[in-house]
């Protein structure tokens, strides 16, 4: 990988008390990775000056580039200016320019700069300021010893903007000569995460290219095969040829290739296969239904969702006979198939899915314990069934895991399958 | 706030390179504020063996207590056990206890612990095993120099379970002296939060007691209150005179109070005053039904939910009349009354909720841009109607805000009445 040491800073109280989420390091970090340059360290400062002043020093000593993010607002509390002089060992100065940018801003929105906003205007001194062009502060390029420090400010949709508008092209003109990256995907569904490393493990030694990374989430396990080369091309084959080899070991666990989204793989092909769909879901309760609209353009197929948490909904909007849901029990295939056929029907779509299960914390039984849930598939009128008993990891575990096996189901149907087409 | 040095350190190349978002370390210094613990930095490292050497070198060598979390799967790039173990200067050991442990994990759920899990069971010389219960891998305790150091597994289910479990009761025993806190939260909807910050800016000063943050989430602004005192009642009761004087700023953009969860509180008035609902969601396409479905034990109160993206479903499953949709339009407070007086009857619910809205990004039009949703409430027989514009960011914004917009409306409609008791 890149011996340039790249590292990034998040400033606020309000991340390292939790009460936020850091997002704009995960951001800064993929936006830098397809630039050649690898992140290794994130470090996330709250705003006291002692702490701040501390991080941007001993950060800047130790990387080549850093990409700061936050605190340069207006208020008492938005020090990391300060922090940053103070690492190069700077004084702050007043910028006209900077302030008359400021001013315009809020001018050309009717309002008026505030007295706190020339804070605003303050830049160290021999920074290269840099145009904010979707908010009020600006931020700077300053060199730090051997390092160059970007500070930008922590509203997403400002850093994420000033990120491609100024960050971007200096690397690509400052920092030739690093090798761009490529990245693979492979998602497998069944072995464990421990199991899956036994099988690929010569891949994933850390000192063999390509890098072969796992992830698991919610049953999902998630391979990242990252290469490295002269130009994107000859990484991209790197990553084809080491994927080749994890394809004949992975086997029928592999779901999915060159991909990292499920999801919107199974949407586009339900579009391009014109498969009108229509759900009928219990303990997932919508989740499916929810997560497919989420896909721009669903709506070309999706016809109807039906939430039939209690049997009488099932015998009402689906259809399901009362006595199967006597003799059979509503989580049992018969339902779920049931339900998928019943649904289909109701909403004239050429696929129907049935989810019925045990989501918990009640309602187990021994032979139906928490964690049971069963499916139903129909496709142009034939159905098929199935049960999966997931381990009991919570409610929520219960339900992502019920809509990811869906999902899958799903690909596997209609990955390569002509239907329609 | 404490003079004790609290930092959190989260592993993972996943993290560093920004495929995963680190939300782990947000949840530990949540958990850790109450108590008396406040983090002031949070360092995210990547697998790579050197870069985790030092970093668990040097947040050890500067805090007084640190929890990390992740590196330490059964898989070759978990090294976290290692890098511990040398900041430490121990090696590692394989503790039969442990092995004990996993190999029973994988036995009660009819699997076999693999080679590679016995990794898991290696352990600094000198720590603390720390049990998991709720997957494989055991974390520990272990002395560094003059600072405790935690390991716990990276997987957030776990991490969360492990940290009440084994951190919590620690702290309380060994860091007696530490002034508890108490938080008193306030929701907010309404005013932007630069607009909010303006009101209530003298609370927020950052050397004022009790502390007043604002945090906002699609739409949503949560006010924390946050006091330190002898004793947590008396920390209380500072929440509560600061949260008296905020209220009559707050007025009616006050939501609720004493509550950071609005979902969970709609729930719970749902079932207390034994509302039977119904859901008919177009835009939303079953966020919201899902989201109520994720709180245990409203089967009591859902009747059913109904996806009608279409004219076709909103005509068949909610009798929504086809002259109605022609004349004033699927995205209409004409509709979404109707849809919600619909499913409310075909559920035979007390209460039905109707949503029909603009996401984008296509759809728009002059008079109804994106982000134009259109709500109906069914009560008793009782249909109330209203609409938002709202800001378009994204899908995915436009669909959550509604939901919110729902739940903001419900609660209003249920606190304090008396329907059904």
């Amino acid at each position: 990988m890149s011996s340039l040491r790249a590292e990034i800073i998040a400033i606020g109280d309000e991340l390292t008390h939790g009460r936020v989420q850091d997002s704009n390091s995960a951001y800064i970090a993929r936006e830098l990775e397809p630039l050649g340059l690898e992140v290794r360290r994130i470090t996330v400062a709250s705003d006291d000056p002692e702490v701040l002043d501390r991080t941007f020093a001993e950060v800047c000593a130790r990387a080549d580039l850093v990409i700061a993010s936050g605190g340069i607002g207006p208020t008492e509390d938005d020090r990391s200016r300060h922090s940053a002089a103070a690492a190069a060992g700077v004084e702050l100065e007043f910028r006209e320019e900077c302030w008359q940018q400021i001013t315009a801003w809020f001018e050309k929105r009717g309002k008026q700069a505030t007295a706190s906003n020339r804070r605003q205007a303050l830049l160290p001194v021999g920074a290269v300021a840099l145009d904010n062009l979707w908010g009020t502060a600006p931020g700077f390029r300053l060199v730090v010893g051997a390092c160059t420090l970007f500070l930008f400010p922590g509203v997403p949709r400002e850093m994420r903007r000033m990120l491609s508008h100024h960050l971007v092209p200096w690397v690509n003109a400052e920092l030739r000569g690093l090798q761009p990256m490529a990245f693979h995907h492979m998602l497998v569904v069944g072995p464990g995460e421990a199991e899956l490393n036994d099988r690929i493990a010569e891949f994933m030694r850390h000192d063999r290219e390509p890098r072969v990374g796992v992830t698991a989430k919610e049953g999902m396990l998630t391979i990242c095969i990252a290469a490295r080369a002269v130009n994107q091309e000859a990484a991209r084959e790197q990553c084809l040829a080491t994927a080749a080899s994890l394809r004949t070991i992975l086997a029928q666990d592999l779901v999915a290739e060159g991909e990292d989204d499920l999801l919107a793989l199974v949407g586009k092909e339900l579009r391009q296969q014109g498969v009108s769909f229509a759900l009928a879901e219990s303990c997932t309760g919508g989740m499916l239904s929810s997560a497919l609209i989420g896909l721009p353009g669903i709506s070309e197929v999706y016809r109807a969702g039906y939430v039939s948490y209690s049997n009488a909904a099932k015998e009402r909007d689906l259809a399901v006979p009362a006595d199967l849901l006597a003799t059979a029990g509503a989580v049992s295939e018969a339902v779920a198939g049931a339900m998928a056929k019943g649904c289909a029907e109701r909403a004239e779509a050429r696929l129907g899915l049935g989810i019925s299960g045990i989501a918990g914390p009640g309602g187990g039984t021994r032979e139906r314990p928490v964690g049971t849930v069963c499916f139903g598939l129909n496709l142009d009128g034939q159905t098929e069934t199935w049960q999966k008993r997931f381990p009991d990891l919570g409610r929520e575990y219960i339900r992502s895991r019920s809509v990811l096996e869906v999902l899958v189901a799903l690909h596997r149907k209609l990955a390569g399958s002509s239907a329609g087409s």
